[in-house]
């Protein structure tokens, strides 16, 4: 892991000194302030460490990676604003701190910023990265909009959710990862299982978060547990329990997900309660495992040497809480 | 002119097969929708002009063409939400149609297609033709930035005001004709000269459209005579008046500003006789020359036949209602 915890220090430090101009401020400061937020970088980072996995010089990668880390933070601005949400990472939004207009515009302005790093990337690979990129960015807002679609869709299936988190949140970890292996100069079956082993990665981490927030251990997890629940959000576990719920209990998670006198912890343990009778939680893992071993099975196939190839699988153990 | 209209013809026909995706309907809808509202294709038939100017072939430059205009058609979708504008091309704006959501994601997925649009352009023009693009794009927002900005601003000198319009529309233009220019193998030297024709005649078009908006004929100009008064618009008229204006002219006006008490139609009369007696429009027009004439001189150093450079001058007249 150090490998990549020294390239989540080498992307903060050249965030830090990403070019941004100064004028006008209502524009730019906006993004400064965005960037200056934190968030883990692991995206940048993984692709520096697949470039490196194909033996690519770190020089040729690291806007690339810059390109994605500006790009993720250029839709949580927008997604912001969508979400109607007032925090990120503890702080005002910047949709609340100044406003709709600014959110919107700072947001493209970063999205002008992300395709102006790709296109510094060696000249070579250009139409390669950036036709892989904008795939990803088509995906990124498509998965964003099934995500505000469903919330006023009542039949959702689980194949809808998989599709759409894939799109929001699992295609952006790939396409990090394929972006990098592109530069190192990685063949077309690799960037493949490489992109494949980001995806797959991607949808057990989010089915992970989804089971957590009922069943993780508040204290480690960092939330209010069953947030989900209250919220009526249609996580996995939810999903899952409508598509299979019939007679009592079909009437039982109803009445929780509709009625009004409920409680918020009288709601989480009733539902909770329906979830344990089905076996939710466990078909969740089960689901969440099949990704994860996907994801691993992808790793194995790349053609690169096995210990260059460790610190991936570590990485994803430690992503997934098993590296204890 | 016959050259630039079968350009015309050929960008709208190809807009309209476009390949946008159908799902999620939510999101793609709008995209048809804008582009069907019509639109002047000016800045994509310039591109396929330059091109032509250098004797480029005209299947090199049309991706190009058609992501300005679709880069230009999501400037608006979001400039509608920020001006919070109901109406376009005498259609309901997306914003108003859809929802700021809407508005918002839309009109991202629609930059993310002029990238993929201009990223299909000759590989050994990528670099260079992406360079201009996001220098553009960065100016572009800027303006709409400052315009935004000067509403709240009292102090606007005529020197911001004529970076801002610079920003905001002309650069576009400007870029069109260079990325066009670029395609068609000019030199660097032509390029900018191209591009400088480009700017300075949008500069000189917009300044006309601050003129006409209080003395242009009302059945030819389509809008009502003095509309930016009303709005207290800080247009060129406005603050050259405001940058020259002492003793009881200043006060006059700053009532005129200010005054609740005025009719509208009182209020653009008696604004109207300050200006005259000025002598604004004058000036204005003085201004207006100077950007049209340096135009004309840059498009008059370009390296190419005389014959060909003709029809931009044809163009320019007729853009300026000079063609009579």
């Amino acid at each position: 892991m150090e490998k990549l915890i020294n390239y989540i220090h080498t992307v903060e430090h050249a965030l830090n000194h990403l070019n941004v101009p100064v004028y006008p401020k209502t524009l730019y400061q906006p993004i400064t302030y965005t960037l200056g937020l934190g968030g883990k970088r692991i995206r940048p980072a993984l692709l520096l460490l697949a470039n490196d996995l194909f033996s690519g010089r770190q020089e040729n990668a690291l806007s690339a990676a810059l390109a994605v880390e500006v790009f993720h933070n250029f839709t949580l601005i927008h997604d912001d604003v969508m979400d109607d949400a007032p925090l990120r990472r503890g702080k005002e939004t910047v949709y609340k701190k100044w406003g709709i207009n600014t959110a919107i515009l700072s947001g493209d302005v970063m999205f002008v910023k992300s395709v102006d790093l790709l296109a510094k990337s060696p000249e070579d690979k250009l139409p390669e990265l950036i036709h892989l990129f904008t795939k990803t960015a088509f995906e990124v807002c498509e998965g964003q909009q099934y995500d505000m679609d469903f919330e006023q869709k009542t039949d959702v299936s689980i194949d809808d959710y998989l599709k759409m988190i894939e799109l929001k949140t699992a295609v952006l970890l790939a396409a990090s990862l394929q972006l990098g292996a592109i530069i190192g100069g990685a063949g077309k079956e690799d960037q493949q299982h490489i992109y494949e082993f980001g995806k797959n990665l991607g949808l057990a981490f989010q089915l992970m978060d989804d089971v957590l927030d009922l069943y993780g251990n508040p204290e480690k997890f960092g939330k209010r547990v069953g947030g989900d629940i209250i919220a009526n959000k249609k996580t996995y576990l939810l999903l899952k329990a409508k598509e299979l719920a019939t007679g009592e209990l079909k009437k039982e998670l109803e009445f929780c997900l509709t009625s009004k006198a409920l409680k918020d912890d009288q709601k989480i343990e009733k539902v909770k309660s329906i979830f344990n009778r089905m076996n939710i939680q466990k078909l969740a893992t089960a689901e969440m495992d099949l990704f994860y071993n996907t994801a691993l099975s992808h790793l194995d196939s790349i053609n690169a040497p096995k210990e260059k190839k460790h610190v991936f699988e570590v990485f994803a153990k430690s992503l997934m809480n098993r590296d204890n």
